[in-house]
Formats: C-alpha cells, structure tokens, sequence
C-alpha cells in the first residue's frame, strides 16, 4: 500500500515529537512541517533535511500530494485548522485536548463523518505498552471489580497563560481512564477542587474526583507547582491492584495480589458481624516491551486511514474527555459541586 | 522533682506502644497497665514485670499513688474514661481523636479546665523530629508563603466496623496541619469525597480538601485498600518546598530550593503579559537524630503537668481536629459540598 | 517440656536484643544478665523486670537453676566464656563471629562435643523469612546453576578498635553464603583487598572475592566510611537472578526471569558462532512474613537443646565462617593473594 | 570561523549518536556517513537526509571537504582507521577504547604529534555535567582527601564475542577515575577477579580493585548477567562523600556532609585510644543542568581542532585507560595478582 502523505502544523512543544516519529515511521511519507516561525519548523526537521518546511498552512492544505494533518498548535486554533482541513478533504490527527470546548469538538466530529474523513485525537498515553497491558487487565477481570483508580501527575511544569492545570495535564489522566474503563464504568460525576496561591489568574495545582459506577472512584492530582516530578496511577481491583510509575522504566508496572475482602454472613442475626480477610501476597512486575507511544499512535493512524476504521483514540474519545473537562470547569465554579455526566 | 505515676489503659493496638516508652521515662513511674483482656494487659507489660496488671478501672482510679491516666481504648469510651479520670482527679493523655464528637471533647476539656487539671492529646506525629522540623521552617519564613499541603496515608490497613477511614487515618494529617500552620492560616472549610468499594459500610478511601486564606489548598488521601503503604507530605511554599517521606528514615525530609515566581508588571498595559520565571535549585536533606515520637509525647505529658502549663497539643488542639472530621462527615453527607469550618 | 533456662552474658549492642527476644519466648526462660558494668546490664532488662542482674558470671555459671548461656561479649572473650560454661555443664549460643581464630573455635567445638551440649552460632541472619526463601530457592533448582553472589554492606558504621572491617561484618555475609550454598558450592578460595584511608591501623573498607566451584563468584563489599546504607545481595542463576534488599521492607526479595542463555553449536565448524539470547520475563516480589529473625533464632537453639538435635548454624558453621575470615587476612597480608580453603 | 566537517565511520550501536549530536552541532558539519552496511548507514542518517552515505572509506579520506573523522567501529579496528585517517591529514575523534592494546594507542597518538593533528578519545561521560561536577568537587577540596571510589556499571548486557566485560565496560569507570583524580592521585597498581559462568570464554562478571596513593582505594565492578541495571559511583572523602546514580535524573548527585574523624592523641601512653568522632550532617543535591554528554563532547572536538589545543581528554588519557585495561588483564591470568602501574 502506498504510504500516508502527512503535514505536521506545529512546532512548538511537541510538533518535533510527531515530525521524529512521523519520520522514522514507514507507513508514512512526511512531507510538509509548518509553523507560524519559519525557524522553529526548520529547527523542527533539522538542518540536513529535504522535507518541505513553511509558514503558510494553505500552501500545506493546497497541496495535493499531503493526505493527512497532524495539528500541533495551542488548543484555541485546534477546531478552525481541523474544521479547514477536512474541507480540504484531509484526513486529522489532532494533539489533546480536541478541542477548546465540547461545542468545538462536536464541530470536528461531526463534519469529519460527513465527509467520510478520519478524525484522531493524539492521546498518546494510551499507545504506551503500559496502558495497553492496563486496559487487558480491567478487560479480562484480572483485577476483579475497580475499587478505585488514583492518579498522580505533578511536576515543576510550565504555567500556562490561557489554559489551567486541568486542562493542561488532566487530559492525560482522564484519557487513559476513559480507555481503560468499559463503557458501563464510564464516570457518572465530577467534582474539582483548585488552586491558584501564585496569582496565575486560574488553578495551578488541582484534585478532580469521578464517582463510577458500583460504588468505586477514580481521582486525579495535577500540579505544576511540585518540586518533585510523579507520573503514578493506582488501578485498584477486588482481586488484584496495580501501580503503574511511568518514571521507573525498569519496573513500570506492579501487580499485586493483596487486598481486603469482606464477607457478610447470610444469616440476618450475625450481620453485624462482617468478617474482613486480607491478602498479602505477591507482587508481579510483567515484562513490558519499550515502543516509543507515539511511534505506536502514528501507526494506528496511518492503519486506520487505509482501513477506512474508527482509530482506537477517535474524535468520541476526545469528546468524551472534553465533557470531563467542561464538567470540571463548571464545578470549579460552583465550589467543588458534583457535576453530572 | 517526684517522677509522674501513671496507669495505662488499654492494651490493644497503641497501648503496648505506651507501656514500653512511659517504661523507659525517666519522668514516668509506670503503676498500672488495665484492660477489659487480663492477658492481653500481661502480655504488654511482658512476662518479667512488676508493674500491675488489672481489668478493673476502678481500682485503678482508685488508686492515690496514681498521678496520670492514658487512654488508649476506642474512640467512642474516651468521653467517659477522660471524665471519670477527671474526677478521680487524674490528669490525662488521650489517645487521637480527642472523642468520637465535638460535643463529647468539648465536654472532657470543660472539666479538666474546671478542675485545674492537664489534658493531652497524643497527637505523636507532632512529636517527630521530621514535624517538629517542618513547624520551624513554616514558622521562620523558611519555606515563604505556603501554598499547597498534599499528604498521602494509605496502604492495606485495618479495616474498622465503628468508624470510618477518615476517622482512623486523617486525624494524623489534621493534626499535623494544625500543628504546623499558624492560626491565621486555619483551614476555611472542608469538601470530603469517599468510597466504599468494599461494603464496610462506610467510606475505605478518602480525600479531603481544605482551602486556606490566601489561596492555598490542603489536601489529604487517606485509603484502607491500598496494596502499597505511602506516608507522604508534601508542604509548598514560595520560596521552598518539603516533602516529608516517613518511611524513607535516610532521607525523611528534603527541602527543594525550586518553586515558580509570577512577576505581574505594574504597567496596565503590559498586564497581560505575566512573566513566569522558574528556580530549579538544589534540594537539601537536612540531618534529624532518631528519637521515637512517642518518646518525646510522654516527655511532654510529664512536663507539662509538672510545670502546669497546657501541653503542645493540648485538648484545644484535639477539638480543631475534631470539628475538622464532623465538617468532613457533614461534607460527605452532602454530596462533598464545602463546610465551612 | 519445661522451658530452656538462659542467662544471657554481655549487655553490650546486641545483647539487650537477646534479652528481648529470649524474654518473649514462651520456650525459654530467662534468669540472668550479666555485665562487668552493672547498670547496663539493668539498662538491658527494664526498670520493672524480675530477671537477675550481676556483675559476677561465675555466679552465673554456678546456678544449677541456668541450662544455657548466651555469649554476646567482644570476640576476644568467646572462648575463654564459652569453655568455661562448656564445663559448668552449660549449652551456649555464642554470637558471630564464634571466636577470634580458627583454633579457638575448634576448641570451643570440641569440648561441646566431648560433653555432649550444644553449640550454636548466632548467625542471626540465617533466620530471616528472606535467607530462608533464599536458601529454599537455590536447594529447589528455582535459580539454576548458580552465577555470582555479590554482597554489599556498607553505612557510616561504628569504627572498631581491635578487629578490621571484615572481622566485624563480613560474618554475616559469610554465613549467609554457607548457609544458602550446598556443601559441593562451597568457596575454593578468598582473595581479600582493604583500605585504611583513615588511619585506624587496619581496613576499614573491604571487597572480598571468592571463586565457586563450577566458574562462579562471590564477592562482598564491607565498609564502615558510607554515608548511605546499604544492605543488597544478588545471587544469581541460570534460570533467574534474585535480588534481596533488606532495607526495603515492603519488597525485600525480587526474583528476575532475566538472563543471558548461551548456546554453543554442537558443529565444530559453526563453534565460533556462539549464540547468544537474552531472557527479559517478568519479576515476582513473594510475599514473605515479617517476624525478627532473632526470636527464630533462640527458638532454634531452645528446640536444639530439646531435641538433642544440632542446630541450623552449628559451631561447624562458625567454623566454616572462621576459616574464610583467617584465610582473607592472610590474602590481606600478602597483597590480595588468593588463598585456597 | 568555519564549521568542522565531520565523517563518521561505523554506523552500529554508536555511531547514530554521533550522526545525531554532529548533526546537531552548529559547530559542524556532518559531510559522511560511512559503514560496510550502507543500509546501516542509511539508516543513521534518517530517510529525508542529505548527508552522504558510503561504504567505502577511501572515498571520504580522500574527500578534501572533511576536516575530521569520528570513528565509532569495534575497538579492534581503531588502529588502522586512525592511522589512515591521520595520513591522510584529517583529525580523529576516537569511540573508547582508544584500541585494542596500548602499542596501538601509542602509534595512533605519535603519529597525531608528528603531524600535529588532534587525537580526542570519545570518553563520553567525562562530558556529564555530573562528572564534570565531581571534578570540581575533587579539584577544589569540598571533598577533603579521597578515601575510596566505588563504581558499580551492571546490567543485562550484550555479551561480548570478542571482548571481555573488563574491555566492554570498566573504560567507562576508568575514563571517569582518571579524568577526576589529579595526576598525584594516579593508581598505582590494578587487580581483577572475573567470571565466566555462562561459558562465554572470557569473563561476564568482573571486579577490579586500584590502591591509589595515600591508602585510599578504588573499586570496580562491571557485570553482563545483573537483571538489573545500576549505574552508581561514590566518591568519598574525608570532608564530604558523593554518590553518583546516573539513573536517577531528578537526583544524579548527593552530597553528604558525613564521615569518621580519627584523633589520634599526640601523647604517646594514650596513643592506643584513638578518639572516634562521627559526622552527621546534611545531605545536598545540587541542581545540575540536564545536556546532553556527547553535545559537550562534540563542542569539544570542534573547539580543541579550532584553537589547537589538546582537548579534554586527548590520545594521553586514552592510553592511560588502555594501560589500566591491559594491567587488568595481566592480573586476571595471574590469579588475581595485583599489577604495578
């Protein structure tokens, strides 16, 4: 099959990530990087290349010979170059969030499937060996019934001007959750709690809470104001719990087999008597196999240009992060309430 | 100056603890060890000790030879061992919570007031050389203006039928906050979120938010399912930042020179262009000598009656920790709505 | 039976851990401590205990009512203590290392055997839950054929005065290694390499290496000058790699499915053609129950004397441990030489 | 002044790296890529490349427009591509080893001399910000006098055919050793233990032991079978002691303001009691900044070539390194015995 045709718009943070991995990919042919700042885009593809390198995004969109769009601008542009690009009849790749808002999301989704056009979203964490094997775990009950899922992701990182921490980072943590979790676990509410004691005008440091289905929670922790940098998720199980620390590459994943099980006797008189049993027992650590995660997204969206499929990160995994995201704006301003999803 | 005369009671999961340090005071005379278990008490003071050994409160409140009393039995009988004690002319060392109610504490703190009396709250994590540490640079200016406080208690604990994770764990971290913070900077309010994934009956993992004046935030995890155990306080300031590992004893306290300046321009018209400026100095793990806490809390007991003076965590400290749990449990009951405190 | 009645000799640094544990153990019965300091032998056994203090060991010795003793004084006195029970008619526990040179232990060893006691090494970390999973591993084939052992031990240790750096921990890691080794493993040699960059006239810092039967290796790292404390030994096989970190409570054993598989063509012409692959399976932490291995080992030495029976680590195996230690002096004294065993 | 115009020969394990860093060096200009396999090549310099890709050698030695040439083949090789690469008036950067013997070295840096090109052997950490920090530290005294240098370099390595793990990976640790120590501190002697329990006829596990003057001693060890992957040096003194993970990004350095202090008593009757003090301090990590080690070392090359000058660690310390490998290897086949220098 001949390759994908691809233009990067974006090279600012991550643009050089995806023009590395678009490169060294062979399903695809790189053909245009291009950046408001000439400079960077060269930068972007270094000194020695023959990729075409440009400011004007409709010299990129005219061209004939580029399938596909990669959009790696600040969120705020997302829905207009996506939106111009499918018009184009281009297919998109597009970095997270979607889009600024869910009104703007729903804007792309919906003229992609009018024309026929792939839509993904850039949720790279979930193209990392580690969130796979996670996803296999819940799907194939090795975990038992979720318990709770915890998420820490904090670091000295750089404060934004127009986006909060929440939508800066959160957009990691509620992705994979949202892929992880079968469609019946989806989160029924959200409440956020936030901080902003440096006057950056919005949160800095901030705590989202999910109620799920059956009793469990989830829980995720952003910060940029941390001195220390953790990149830890608790996937807790009735029968196994699982810590992943994406900072230890030599022991991402642990399993443990520990836990507490409560038995409530049958007969009505002792029912007060609930009988609690602990597991201690061992720690599994697999063997995961080191892919770059965006090297494995690119694949999946060149595969699912060619297959005429949804990609596993289609536009509706980023709307659905987008609702998460609105829904914690909106209890951010009503003091912590429970917002319904 | 005569050695104080106590009498524990209580032998189960703390009280041991008690009998070996006041054991090992020079400030104390350990008398009596009571507990409903006469084995129970035995096997506390271990086989080879003089030190008596009953069942019966009353003898040993009876007793004129008694100085001090320490309560180490379940919340829910403090009220009436702490008043009986009282009366008995006792002063006491009240294992945290102060009660299982404000209403309970205040009514304990009332009589020993009357009666002239000492009443302690063993809340021995303020008796730590890393707290003790952590309360002086917060004190000194060290750390600047707080910012945000994150502590993480959780690990495969003991699931209790009376009370629920809050309850057990979070006294500790309130506490401790209230310990380290000074009274200007009281939590405002608490929002509380839990889950019971387990049907205990009440929440096993727990999360706490409190905002302080000035825009900082306190926030506390507390979890009974969790297969690893995490003692983590993370306490940031503006000009540094502490991260408190308990379970880390060759490097329990580390102090990063590194945080996040926002210099907004006096200019109205440059106004939005806030400059973000970033330190990423060297981090310092100051040197702490290895005293047991408990060490140190019985000490303070026994200097604190001797010199009639209220004790570093008197019984005002214990009733701030305990009107912050009633919010909580209020908050809970609320759907995590903000309770004023 | 009746209970085994000890004395213990010597309230130094590790005696008052035998006064413990021999005090909790419900098959002994503690009579004595003795010290030539009498306020530490009091310090030893609490301010409220009825056990027998004394400064006068032939006092000790002369109690018809004392069935054993246990020897926790300077090496030095080993002998002279243990003969002299020996002969009252004692069994004796004596602590590593069993004496100061291969020809007072074998004294030591041969009187109790000419009378008929026992005589056991207090090689105290052959009764951690670890060693002994560690020793099941190797004697079950889990591990292979055996590849290398490497032992560090190293913290800012107290400098001794009158023994070098191997004498005084080194033991341990040699009975370790005795003790998980099957006697066909046991080490052909020992070279020994020390620095004294301190000036306490003999090595504070030390390696030893010792070649196994079948092209293995052991090598220890012994060293009083580290600021940071470690305790890890890898023993590694053919089939899996173990890793024990004794100061990481929480995961003290990891077991590595990892190795390198060599495969040497049977076909003369292809021999330089070695193949080489690399296992990289999962890791499992089993879970192992925490109990002090100091209260297994006076269990053993009381269920020993019970059962006419020779303890786990007999005086043989401070025999054993002895030679090695003489053997790396000699290595030391004549510039790291190897010497056979 | 003009950009250096740079070849790299041997496009294996290494060799991308240089390709990457001289890419995107602004002091260079990379005009080759040369390997037998051009596909090899090819692939080093990226599919949108316009660098030149070859196999033959010839034709870039001869290439007017190349200044120098990176040679980054197996170490048996360097001899010959050095010496033809000097004759043909070109400088040479060196992978480590310098070559396989010092008699090679010694040719490839006299004929350098003789045409008074540049020789710089590629001791790539010697370009760490950490090492080039410890040699701060060591030059300026913070340490005080060097007491021992403990280098562990372990992990599931590539077995070597042709080389042992002494020449794979001890030129790393010596390299740093020799680049950190003053010329007055140069080891004075080297023995090595090694084994080969997988049959790979030379050994996978080894250790090397160096006295340096004033009684100080460092310590190797390197090792292909370790499941784990440890990357840790310490460098103590007997002011401060340092330890180095490499594999700790948020704390490559600590240290430590802990150590012994020996007083021996002028007075000749109480020379035998040698007062002991123990410091305690605190422990510092500085901040370091993150680049990139073979960034530094190409600015390097380029800027000793422009100015004329012997780089940082020229041909000299590259034989040093070689002499400290074949003395290493003379111990091994003499049992372990200790080899002058």
């Amino acid at each position: 099959m001949d390759r994908l045709r691809v233009a990067v718009v974006g090279a600012g943070y991550w643009g050089p990530n995806l023009v590395r991995n678009f490169s060294a990919s062979a399903a695809c042919d790189l053909r245009w990087v291009c950046d408001l700042d000439e400079q960077r885009a060269r930068r972007a593809v270094g000194a020695y290349s023959t990729v075409g390198v440009t400011t004007d995004v409709d010299k990129v969109l005219g061209d004939d010979e580029v399938d596909a769009v990669a959009i790696a601008t600040p969120a705020g542009t997302h829905k207009a170059l996506a939106i111009a690009a499918l018009e184009a009849g281009k297919h998109v790749l597009v970095e997270k969030p979607l889009a600024s808002s869910v009104a703007e999301g729903e804007a792309i989704v919906a003229l992609a499937e009018e024309r026929g056009l792939t839509v993904m979203c850039d949720h790279t964490y979930c193209y990392t060996p580690a969130v796979q094997r996670i996803r296999d775990l819940v799907a194939t009950g090795t975990l038992g019934d979720l318990q709770y899922f915890d998420s820490v992701r904090i670091n000295l990182g750089l404060v934004q001007k127009d986006i909060d921490v929440f939508w800066d980072l959160a957009p990691h943590d509620l992705s994979i959750l949202d892929f992880i979790l079968p469609p019946t676990l989806a989160p029924l509410a959200v409440a956020a709690h936030g901080a902003d004691p440096i006057g950056a005008g919005h949160p800095c440091v901030g705590y989202l809470t999910l109620p799920l289905p059956g009793g469990a929670i989830a829980h995720v922790h952003v910060n940029w104001l941390s001195p220390t940098k953790i990149r830890t998720m608790v996937v807790a199980g009735s029968r196994r719990t699982l810590v992943w620390d994406d900072l230890n590459p030599s022991q991402r994943l642990s399993i443990f087999d520990r836990g507490v099980d409560l038995h409530v006797p049958q007969d009505t008189e002792a029912k007060r008597e609930i009988l609690v049993s602990y597991r201690s027992g061992e720690m599994v650590a697999p063997a995961l196999h080191e892919t770059e995660a965006l090297q494995n997204s690119v694949s999946e969206f060149a595969a699912a240009v060619r297959e005429h499929r949804p990609p596993l990160t289609d536009g509706h995994a980023g709307l659905r992060v987008l609702r998460m995201l609105e829904a914690a704006g909106r209890s951010l301003a009503e003091g912590g309430r429970l917002i319904p999803l």
